[in-house]
């Protein structure tokens, strides 16, 4: 019998922007096998009807499913915020862990005054309404800025003024996996505010929670990682190697999910 | 047996953006019928491999030809470059006409100097180096520039004055259905430049071609109009609207074509 500890863990996400969870996932849990997949043939997510998002997460999920995963991570904050609770009760029988339940948790009590930004789809579920003093702000042209690469300069500098520039918040959560790739802009644009990566909350609550249900990889070597996309080309991959922060060495794989 | 004259134009776009090819045969046609796919579940096209926008653009025509059109129109300046031949041979019984071969038809033989801008699928093709004495330049950002309605204002400037501002020819081709949206700024940053709208040339060459057959419609009475999404949202009846120039009168429906 296969040991359970030994599976992967699976993660999603509508692209290749859940890398940073990832790469937060092989910090704190280096020997984990992971098998990630993302939907790149049809990213972006948060623009798309609530009803899209959610076809397209349960297909995520049943493709990782079908890779005998030990548990489920949903890296993308729009399926978190769409389709985060009707795939918990969907998928009972196996641990899934979204970012959004994970920022709450975590910020639920906080009596600071808190800045969340995301793509549209994520603000206007008002999933983040929850928390106490609350600013919400969709920044849709940020995903596609960082996806070419237009990540230093005036322009981004520009489009951070715009979007966020006013916000007097202690705060501000990165709501979107793709966030972290342009932190040191919004730091410069909100010196004093504090900029949490939700992936590092996935990261600790994942580490505790394998620890605690003794799931932890019974091997001391380096994780066995396998990335799957739906749709592959050459610009991919480097954007994928910009969000791990690593080479992926070939292992990247194309399939057919829908 | 139903007049073949009064079957529908079928058009297809990798979303909304078609819709300014619409809005000219509109002009030139008024009688005719339309039957219009945007495939908004899965747009962009123009950031995904040839494999992926020839199977979507397949999937579009099949839709189409399940609706018994009188021609196809593939208003996507990508899906054209990318798909354009291989719709054309796999469809011959029926007459395709796709954006790109209009314009190499108009400006094949031009001494000018000329300038293609489009997206990195469109660009990266090679389609219109068949050109004589052309500058060819992927616009990436445009797109979602004009989705998220940043069309006016100092961003957009910035943007257009970035990737084209250096440009030095006479002529510029729009190759995306959404750049018409932002004609004027373009002209703006580049003033002594002639600008092209292949839509218009689709609208003429469509109108030709039916004279010719004797295909044009035989009513006189403005003609029925159709269009179906793959994914609909509140927001895309907006921005719909912004490139068919009037209002869509709840005449748009979703379907699933997967």
């Amino acid at each position: 019998m296969t040991d359970k500890r030994n599976k992967a863990i699976g993660i999603f996400d509508s692209g290749i922007g859940g890398l940073s969870v990832v790469k937060e996932i092989i910090k704190l849990l280096p020997n984990e096998n992971i098998i990630y997949l993302g939907d790149t043939a049809r990213v972006p997510y948060g623009t798309r009807s609530n009803e899209a998002i959610k076809r397209f997460s349960l297909e995520d999920v049943n493709f990782l499913l079908s890779k005998d995963v030990k548990c489920l991570i949903i890296a993308c904050h729009t399926s978190s915020s769409v389709a985060g609770n009707f795939l918990k009760k969907k998928f009972n029988k196996i641990p899934v862990f979204d970012v959004v339940s994970l920022v709450l948790e975590r910020l639920g009590k906080s009596k600071k005054k808190i800045g969340v930004i995301g793509t549209r789809a994520t603000i206007g579920s008002g999933v983040y309404s929850k928390l106490n003093k609350v600013v919400q702000m969709a920044c849709p042209l940020f995903v596609p800025f960082i996806e070419e690469g237009e990540i230093r300069g005036d322009l981004i500098k520009s489009l951070v003024e715009k979007y966020i520039g006013y916000l007097k918040v202690d705060t501000l959560v990165l709501g979107c996996t793709h966030y972290p790739i342009i932190k040191d802009v919004i730091q410069n644009v909100l010196p004093d505010t504090e900029l949490i990566n939700p992936g590092v909350f996935v990261a600790e609550k994942l580490k505790k929670y394998l620890i605690k249900n003794n799931l932890i990889i019974n091997k001391k070597s380096e994780g066995k990682k396998i990335y799957y996309v739906t749709d592959l080309n050459e610009r991919f991959i480097g954007i994928a190697e910009m969000f791990l922060g690593k080479k992926l060495n070939g292992k990247i794989w194309k399939v057919d999910i829908e």
